[in-house]
């Protein structure tokens, strides 16, 4: 019985630790006359998370992609649609975020603290 | 004399003082298909500013509200209306700003440097 | 013949060099009910790097400013324009970036990382 309270106590501790290292982040694509972007535009996170991006495209034109080229991550949000991305912030830096679809969308900036 | 003339110097390099600390921002809240967020969606300030943020709200579809946990800035704001809060940046790190009234709105990011 | 190509090895480095000294963004100005900002409203850069902002004005209101003090960067954006503004970010800091043409216009953020 005892053992079974300590084990839930470490469980508990553990499930508390992945969280508070976990960083939910939601961007949201813009139009305006052809020129799309995500926003915000700028996501601060710290080395050692997960960073779990929500990405709505609710624009008009279709598609639009997301890509860190950094952390290999690339997706594709159709138009009415919701996806989600997540990767490791395992290195700290000022990194590039993009549409790997339309290299002309306006870009944004990853910054990874130490 | 002299003394009123060192009197006004130091009131007036305290005043300077004070204008320094201060830093003013202003966020405007954007609505896409339902999905309401205040842009920029980032904050930077130092710690030991005193930050002025003026937040208005033009999205038709009313009332939206403000929330930094951290530092117990909350704030409704009507719609067609612009309200300021102001708090004392005095911890840095990389903090949340969100919505208390909708939680499923797009939240921000402050960061307080050193 | 081993000169000239010594020579090309140089040139080539250094044009590697200018180029992972640049950094490029675009931002994109939005209006809301006579509100306007440039959006994404945070740019980060690295001390030493050029900086080129590229200003895209596709509101319906008119011409719209960009100016960051610090670094004598001022540009007006006519509509339907696009301008491009570039400077040697020789300092770090946190800086402001706003409309010199309407100062009741939201303002941005420029952080220079050391």
């Amino acid at each position: 019985m005892k053992k079974l309270f300590v084990l839930g106590l470490v469980m508990t501790s553990m499930m508390a630790m992945a969280q508070e290292n976990k960083r939910s982040i939601t961007l949201v694509n813009y139009e305006t006359d052809g020129v799309k972007q995500w926003l915000p535009g700028t996501i601060i996170a710290k080395k050692g998370e997960t960073v779990e991006i929500t990405l709505i495209n609710n624009v008009p034109s279709g598609i639009h992609g997301f890509f860190i080229p950094t952390f290999n991550v690339r997706k594709e949000v159709k138009k009415g649609t919701k996806e989600v991305v997540s990767f490791k912030a395992d290195k700290e830096g000022l990194f590039e975020m993009k549409c790997h679809m339309h290299p002309a969308h306006v870009g944004g900036q990853l910054l990874i603290l130490p």
